[in-house]
């Protein structure tokens, strides 16, 4: 059964008392960006709870961790903080709480309507890496680009590939996505042609956001990878197929990912999502001991694109996915990444990569979902083979409780044309 | 004829009148970084400068750029800014200046001794990017990587080929290489093997430290890079070769770059540069029209690698090449990189890649001096395949002028093993 909050939470919300996930945003008319929690349409805020003093237990007694415009040092302070916010806040919106509920000023001051705030990055991430987690995803694109033949490379059973991403560019749910120019090279003996990309994709992913980090030259047990681990967020990659197929060899996707990635505003804490756990599947060679896992755990989060065309009144569902479909967990994908002695810093973002499922309706991009053009994906009336100029594309996801969700918002972002 | 300043500088010194480049740097005994400026075996404390009031032009006057523990405020500022502040301490260094000459409690505040101070990372690097500069080093490692009827692909003479690099690991000449684990691939049918890296390399390069950047969305003009670049440094990129050919296919190289980046704590300006501006080397097909630039300009930048074994007495320069061999130039790396509609921030780092000439001993990693492993580099009564712990490496790198040398001092790393 559902919790219950004094303030009004629907049954189709996505942020109800279970969920409680972190964000940073700014009131309207005020120029202070400060952390927030979600609870139905409304937002609490963190730097009103830590002034009036109710942030009291032993890791965040006396901690300026709220008072700041991201959530990094908060981040930084690991699990037994995170962990006591989160026990503070659910008993602070809790019904039979007084302390907030029956203190008007307060409430009024602390509690803020989610359509009167702008939401903005959570944190200041510092470096952001992809990968390429999802087997049906690797096998689709390996198909598309390099023939039915070989289309998994033997390495991708053995280690969670990735690349470094470029941190610039992320950008928060709701910011428009800028039609990236570039060169193309449509057939094998032509010259390479330059100008807006002719395929311009979405990707469903979802990225973890870093706890504490780790110091250069030191790794991260694979078991105690979750600590370093805060939460999760939508992801969409958008990606410029023309502009990726020309540039990715030898050293991997660029220009054609470096023009925006975009983020939902709210990270929902691995505590949220921890009655959601599942078995990760199988894995098929095991892995080498430092990427055996005691317990392997995926989470049942429901994934969904839509798609709304300029004008159009309706968005279409393209595609259904599920976090489930991951091969590599999110704790092999941070002890793998730290092995070599890389250091990962609070706030760093690791992508999962596109998350595709085993049946054409759950391929995770329009790359594979029109087989690279080839099969046109239906719309409400129209089609498309790639994204359109004024599409709005809208990724959601939540998991399913007895009663409630605990969910994740949208990412959406629209793409406009070059001025 | 060299300039002359009241400051002692030897002939052989690289930092000169003529050059003056920036830093940060933190004084023995005290805890705040703050910028400086190399004069000899000596530093200029801009924050005392600043604090004594002699930046009093229309662009520092009463600016705090350099009262940061960085330098990405100053960088923001722009080339007008730039050349004030150059124009400044040029006067205030040179020998027939009284200001700083003759105040001696200034004087003493201001000018410490080199090897007081501790030298930090320059600047606080959002993102790194590494280019694929080199047309020798492409060939050759193409024709190692993957045999030499097509070592090099035909998108590489359309585009500078890049990757995102890791910035968390970037550290300052003189810190350790910690030896990085990860797995390895001897033998196409063999099964991975995990341990540490068996074939540990450095990579002669330099990189641009980036000026103003640009909106995301926005491009900047090949012919307006220039301003957007304040000066180079030089870089160690170093990699380790058995994970990275294991690792890199689809997506580049992740783990065998990312345990480690050495860069020369000092930035030697593009004004410092200009008079040994030369000639870029003639492409071949002509590059598109947004890559094609009025003047493409190198630099003639002599640049040396040396090994010292750990208690050996001396070192042994394993390769001579120079910046000039780069076949992409700095600006038209950075209009490409932008072209998409990337953002860059002041501050980014943005690589040459592996800068190696067109004969064998001015190759510029392992890699390619030992033909990856298959001709031992003959080190003073030893040899290397590649890189043994213990190993010192330095880059070092000047421009020659009519007595005297503008240069970039060292950039320095000792491989040490894993603890």
């Amino acid at each position: 059964m559902a919790m219950k909050s004094f303030v009004e939470v629907d049954a189709d919300s996505h942020f109800p008392l279970e969920n409680l996930p972190f964000g940073v945003f700014k009131p309207s008319g005020e120029e202070l960006p400060r952390p927030g929690v979600a609870i139905g349409n409304f937002v609490l805020d963190l730097s009103v709870i830590t002034s009036a003093g109710h942030f009291n237990g032993q890791n965040l007694n006396n901690s300026d961790c709220f008072l700041q415009p991201s959530l990094n040092k908060f981040l930084a302070m690991g699990r037994p903080a995170w962990k006591e916010a989160r026990s503070t806040v659910q008993k602070l919106l809790s019904a039979d709480e007084p302390t907030l509920r029956d203190n008007a000023s307060l409430r009024e001051k602390a509690i803020l309507p989610m359509n009167e705030v702008q939401m903005l990055l959570p944190t200041v991430i510092g470096d952001y890496t992809d990968f390429f987690s999802s087997l049906h995803h690797a096998k689709n694109c390996g198909t598309i680009f390099r023939g039915p033949e070989n289309p998994i490379v033997p390495q991708w059973f053995h280690l969670p590939i990735a690349y470094h991403g470029r941190a610039s560019s992320i950008v928060v749910s709701g910011t428009d996505i800028i039609r990236p120019r570039g060169q193309g090279h449509p057939a094998p003996n032509s010259p390479p042609y330059f100008g807006p990309s002719k395929k311009l994709d979405f990707e469903l992913e979802m990225a973890a956001v870093v706890g504490p980090g780790n110091k250069l030259g030191e790794s991260v047990d694979v078991n105690d990878a979750a600590d370093h681990i805060f939460g999760l967020v939508l992801m969409n990659d958008w990606s410029a197929r023309d502009i990726q197929a020309w540039e990715y060899v030898p050293l991997g996707p660029f220009l054609g990912k470096s023009f925006g990635t975009t983020i939902s505003p709210w990270i929902v804490t691995l505590d949220a999502l921890e009655p959601f756990a599942c078995d990760a599947p199988k894995q098929e060679p095991h892995p080498l001991p430092y990427l055996s896992e005691k317990t392997s755990k995926n989470y049942d989060i429901s994934l969904e694109v839509r798609i709304k065309p300029d004008g159009h009144k309706d968005s279409s569902v393209v595609t259904k996915s599920n976090f489930n479909h991951l091969y590599w967990t999110l704790t092999q994908q941070l002890a793998h990444h730290t092995i070599n002695g890389c250091n990962l810093r609070p706030g760093d973002l690791l992508g999962t990569g596109t998350i595709s499922g085993p049946e054409p309706e759950s391929y995770g991009c329009l790359l594979e979902l029109s087989w690279n053009g080839q099969k046109p994906v239906s719309l409400n009336g129209t089609t498309r083979k790639f994204l359109e100029d004024g599409d709005e594309v809208t990724i959601t996801g939540f998991c399913k409780g007895n009663g409630f969700k605990v969910g994740f918002g949208a990412c959406s972002g629209k793409v406009v044309p070059q001025l």
